[in-house]
């Protein structure tokens, strides 16, 4: 603390990241980051980019990276939003979009920077409890609002809500703006990106930290109507005016063109989530049905602190969160075949199970 | 405009970053890109880095830079904070400290996204007129304040504040942080760092992008009292966990460790700004003292407006400010001995020269 800090920031408790251990022999399988590397594309561009041209500045438009999104999804330029990571995005978006009178609303159980960045803005937020089942009840969302934030499919419980019941939520709340977080859309869920077409009050957030293996290339992007994407541009722009640097830029390119890695590196990890489904349920393991690259589960008889500390002693790095009512679950993020295979094993070997 | 932006965002009006124009027949001296290709270092740091890597997280804190910046200014790993440009480092600073009771004060002519993130965060500030000799004078800022910032040197003037004055500064503001925004320093100015030791009330801010030839990768950092960096952490992990991409964290410790290569480009650069300084003399220009990598340079019968249209003609871009005051200058970024020369040539050729 300091006197020089603004007032505002003494009050904030800062996002705390999973771990990145300082060490090569641990199964890692606490922060979702995809097995895979990035499509060879993705290293040859980047390596055959001319380094010389970093004195430059990068183009603070992204403009091609913009336009290879828009023609993967078919939408326009001015459709396209980009940042440095999806986590700078859904900063931005909260800035340009959910400091209203009315509160946010926002499930009680979902990616914690949300909350996070409420408080950096000083936006009021209200936290809507998931059903017993871990599912998003958007019955429950009926209420005054300044807005609506939820990751589909939600994390960490990798359930996914149906877009039908978006569409009606879309509906129902004509006068606020909902945000899609969609980070983990790619690994079998239904995404809201054809709802833009016909509404202009989604705003839809991806990511290429996890579908296509460039955590460490830091890049996110936002879909929906232009004067939402305006609305960004404007913040960004009072902000930072080149947050993807060159390499970013050229790498994202490549990934989006390697249609055919995107897809067989993704189909294997949906394979494997289910196989690891299966086996845990064989274990005695509750397995929340995900359409994630990570499963969320707890076992029957031994706590989520125990079972995490057991499995990091056996070289095997999951995610726990403390937070009551999911206090007893771990979040496994979905390795190789022979990562999830040790994973089994390993849990086989535990004296209760 | 959007029923859905928050009403704050109106009001904005983003910074206009110089042109970063799509041809590339252009001598480009407007944006104070350094002429030079980053270290040899660099590029085989960024080729050398195993791009299956990148389907990790990078470093949320980036150690291997703080630590390298730590050694290098003498200073310890809690006096480090690094950022994606030093636009985002500034911007960080800006909601940390700067929104306070009383105004922000800077000068009148600086940077110009310093008012843009007044504007941003809400921040009140008042802007302190230049000397006749575009001087910041500090008397003028004896005054009831809640933060002092300013470029030293400063732009686009070029022109440097002493040392001790700065001390002086820090002296009279005990109850205030202040803000030097170092990007141009090491074409030959005094840095202010070596006052950190003694003054918990300073901010240095630095980059990557002029001296070190990488504004296309995206690297800034800021030097202060570890309670001013704590400040900064808390507002970024509030922010973005990951703001530095694991290429740039590794191609920014290989510039640091190119000692040799960095003072041999920047010596080049200053006398080549000498050279042209006193070439711009003789042809009748009144060229403000610089001890940057441009010169802030007017033509005694000549606008500035038609001086950059009649530069564009023949293919060389320089920058324009339409500000009263300084709307006939024009800011001239120190290329290659060649390209100054072309200029120079070019200049004479003009009618009225």
């Amino acid at each position: 603390m300091s006197k020089y800090w603004s007032p505002a920031i003494r009050q904030l408790t800062p996002y705390v990241p999973g771990e990145q251990p300082k060490v090569d022999n641990l199964i890692k399988l606490n922060t979702n980051e995809n097995p895979y590397p990035p499509s060879p594309r993705v290293v040859e561009a980047i390596n055959n980019y001319p380094k010389d041209r970093l004195r430059l500045y990068c183009d603070p438009d992204a403009t091609a990276l913009k336009q290879s999104l828009a023609n993967h999804f078919q939408l326009h330029y001015n459709n396209v939003f980009v940042g440095n990571g999806s986590d700078e995005v859904l900063a931005l978006a909260f800035m340009a979009f959910f400091r209203q009178e009315k509160p946010l609303l926002l499930p009680e159980t979902t990616y914690s920077f949300y909350d996070v960045y409420c408080k950096l803005y000083d936006i009021e937020y209200r936290q809507i409890p998931l059903t017993d089942d871990f599912e998003i009840n958007f019955t429950d969302y009926d209420q005054p609002n300044g807005g609506i934030i939820f990751a589909n499919p939600n994390a960490p419980t990798g359930r996914q809500t149906a877009l039908h019941e978006i569409e009606t939520l879309l509906l129902k709340n004509r006068e606020s703006l909902v945000i899609v977080d969609e980070a983990y859309i790619d690994f079998g869920g239904s995404s809201a990106v054809e709802l833009i077409h016909n509404y202009d009050n989604v705003l839809v957030i991806q990511t290429f930290s996890k579908s296509r293996s460039l955590a460490g290339l830091r890049i996110g992007f936002a879909l929906g109507h232009e004067d939402l994407i305006a609305g960004l541009e404007r913040v960004k722009n009072s902000f930072n005016s080149y947050p993807l640097d060159s390499l970013a830029i050229v790498g994202a390119v490549a990934a989006l063109e390697d249609v055919d890695y995107f897809n067989e590196t993704n189909q294997k990890i949906i394979d494997c989530r289910d196989w690891t489904t299966a086996q845990l349920e064989q274990l005695g393991f509750r397995v929340i049905p995900s359409k994630t690259n990570f499963v969320f589960t707890c076992h029957q008889s031994i706590s989520g602190a125990e079972l995490m500390q057991y499995l990091r002693s056996n070289n095997l790095l999951v995610r726990h969160f403390s937070k009551p009512g999911i206090e007893n679950f771990l979040r496994i993020t979905i390795g190789t075949a022979a990562e999830m295979q040790t994973l089994i094993e390993t849990l086989k070997q535990h004296p209760q199970i």
